[in-house]
């Protein structure tokens, strides 16, 4: 068999495999993720040797600490893995729930129910938590999931894949509606990318290219954000202790995330006293500043941001920060520079506080807290899938609830339509 | 300048006016929409020139009756369209109402705010109605939209987007978020479906040929259904007039849709009741039946159905019939060879008529009702944009709703993130 008919194949178990799975019921399912977490904690040794594999061959290859961090499944990140399982299962099922529901002139009843997408295609690079995480909230929502890891990590997911799909049979669920796809070639994946009669959904998680390559051959929906270069805008009116603890938090807390401050605006006049301010704080935790032409007329012996710093997502400590006349500025600055995904105000100054809600285009907006909260978890959502830049579907952090969609239902005594 | 530069400049131009029309009030779009349906009354004549040359050219070209009639624009029918815009007006404006709000708790506020797409591209055959009720739709729920009809309704669509964008301007509304793309070729299309860092979402409407070219083609997500194949299944409990009106309704009414009954299917236990009186109803009415064997064994003289019947979209007075034995069965005839549009069960059944609403994976689905009532206005929506068979953002008939998406909007006051 091909690769092009293997995929196909995997597919066609997928769709099957979701069809079933739609209609169990949320005890089925989360005994399923409840057996997962068994099955990950009573198997460490085999997973843990399964993933020397990959760390060897990455070792050899050259692979940098940080990516062999993001690689290793330790005793304890497996228990982590398996605690997140426990929280899926306990969040509540999105599936059958009917969200509204009217009377129509004629008698009908009309309401839309929840019900999954269908078949999910996961395709992600290097981290194996994500095979895991990805799987329990594709079938917590009721959805197939087909999942495709990066090379680097072949042994860890196919291991991580044989322990999910045995929890699954050992509930009662479908093995097919889980499954890791067994090649790494790129192949795999433009073969998964065509396959629109069997997969609903293509969710790519790693660096841009990675999602560019995913949406330029996609001919399913693909849901994802490319970058977050995000703004706090520090208005005339804002507490600059607020604002100190603020940045701090958003810039250093953890630089490599997508949802870290990438930029800082400041109002011109509370420059003077901000810039400084929150400067020195984030220089002694060691961030790299590259100011605008005013922002180095107040701090001396800074470098001089470049076009390309307005649109750079640096995803270390380093800022870019500039100088304002007022929050029209602010808006159109992140509007032209800015990547949709997290800003955030400081202010005490109600109507700019609301009008920095109504409009900026992001996915997550908000006022006197810290970017670093625009995060399924943090927002409320339980579990995350993956953030949304793309307004279809979902914008923003993506929890169950959005691997589900609606369709409609209609309760009927006999009614025709004449007109 | 070329088609590449100018759709790239049209683009640029509706972002921009995205940008203005998201902000702006209720008062200002429904005022713009009141003075589009003034313009198209007090412009009949202008229209009705512009439309007499396309529909010279389309009588050269030889096209059929029906096409002409889809492309002309009567008085009355003009008058139809205005009344369609002052129904938009009326509706409630989905912008900025804010569907869900929660604490958490560290104390932030959380909630999510209805905003538009941004911008919207609408590709369509023949139907200058479209022009309109589209363009309508989207300035509704503050997304500016670029319409790109057929080459038929070229006059007939650039009058119109006079008239349009005109009534935008009078009502200090942006009028760049109204355009109608003055290029009838096919590479205008692919230029516009290639500019995903302007466009959100492409709607188009009509044919399945030119659905899949743009679904083949396009990087930006698109909405959209291939056809209608929607089926009735007559459970062994149905009442048997309730069964031949409803038939009678969904195939007949209007069997040129989407929504029009293609198969039925009937219980075997009422099929010697049910298929004789549904079929002689029906073919009173000129519709040609084609069964499944058992169904030509119930009544003589009839085609027997082939396997490319029950994959059909007839959009014609022809009907196939397949006797089956059980609502498992029929389930899992709808799953292989359905659409994913409509489908009704007609039972007296609790049980069964649950079951059908859960199992059905269609975008609607309906107890005791003709599959005619899928459709916005019918089910309440109001006006629809069209009809989405993909589960992606939207399943089923689609509203102004149905054109906005969801930001977070958070309230803070100081809060950073700690773990």
């Amino acid at each position: 068999m091909d690769i092009r008919q293997e995929m196909h194949a995997i597919a066609a178990r997928a769709r099957d495999g979701s069809v079933e799975l739609a209609t169990l019921s949320s005890e089925v399912k989360d005994r399923a993720l409840l057996d997962m977490a068994r099955g990950l904690t009573e198997h460490k040794d085999f997973l843990r040797g399964e993933n020397r594999k990959d760390l060897e061959e990455a070792e050899r290859a050259g692979l940098s600490s940080a990516m062999l961090d993001r690689l290793t499944l330790s005793d304890s990140g497996i228990e982590t893995i398996a605690e997140g399982l426990r929280q899926i299962a306990q969040l509540p099922d999105p599936v059958g729930s009917v969200v509204n529901m009217w009377r129509r002139p004629n008698g009908l009843w009309v309401g839309k129910m929840r019900i999954p997408l269908g078949v999910i295609g996961v395709i992600y690079e290097s981290r194996p938590n994500v095979t895991v995480d990805a799987a329990a909230l594709c079938v917590k929502a009721g959805n197939a999931v087909i999942l495709r890891g990066g090379s680097e990590a072949i042994h860890s997911n196919r291991a991580l894949g044989h322990i999910l799909q045995d929890a699954m049979e050992k509930a009662g669920a479908p093995a097919a509606a889980v499954q890791v796809v067994p090649h790494t070639t790129r192949e795999a994946v433009e073969e998964m990318l065509r396959l629109e009669e069997y997969i609903d959904v293509i969710i790519p998680r790693g660096g841009e290219d990675l999602i560019r390559f995913v949406v330029e051959r996609s001919r399913i929906p693909v849901i994802k954000h490319y970058k977050g270069v995000c703004h706090i805008f520090v208005d005339a009116s804002a507490d600059t202790e607020m604002a100190v603890d603020i940045c701090h938090n958003a810039k250093v807390q953890r630089p490599g995330v997508c949802n870290a401050m990438e930029t800082l605006l400041v109002h011109r006049e509370i420059a003077q006293r901000v810039v400084p301010a929150v400067a020195a704080n984030l220089q002694d935790a060691g961030v790299e500043l590259r100011g605008c032409h005013r922002t180095c007329q107040i701090l001396s012996g800074l470098k001089e941001a470049e076009e390309e710093d307005w649109y750079a997502e640096y995803l270390d400590l380093v800022l870019a920060v500039k100088v304002v006349d007022d929050i029209v500025e602010a808006i159109k600055h992140i509007e032209q520079y800015g990547s949709r995904h997290t800003e955030a105000i400081i202010t005490s100054n109600y109507e700019n506080a609301q009008r920095f809600l109504r409009e900026v285009g992001s996915s997550t907006v908000l006022v006197n807290a810290s970017t670093r909260f625009s995060d399924g978890f943090q927002l409320g959502l339980g579990a995350e899938i993956g953030i949304s830049t793309t307004k279809l579907h979902a914008f923003g952090p993506m929890g169950v609830e959005d691997l589900t969609t609606t369709k409609f239902i209609v309760y009927g005594n006999g009614q025709i339509r004449t007109s």
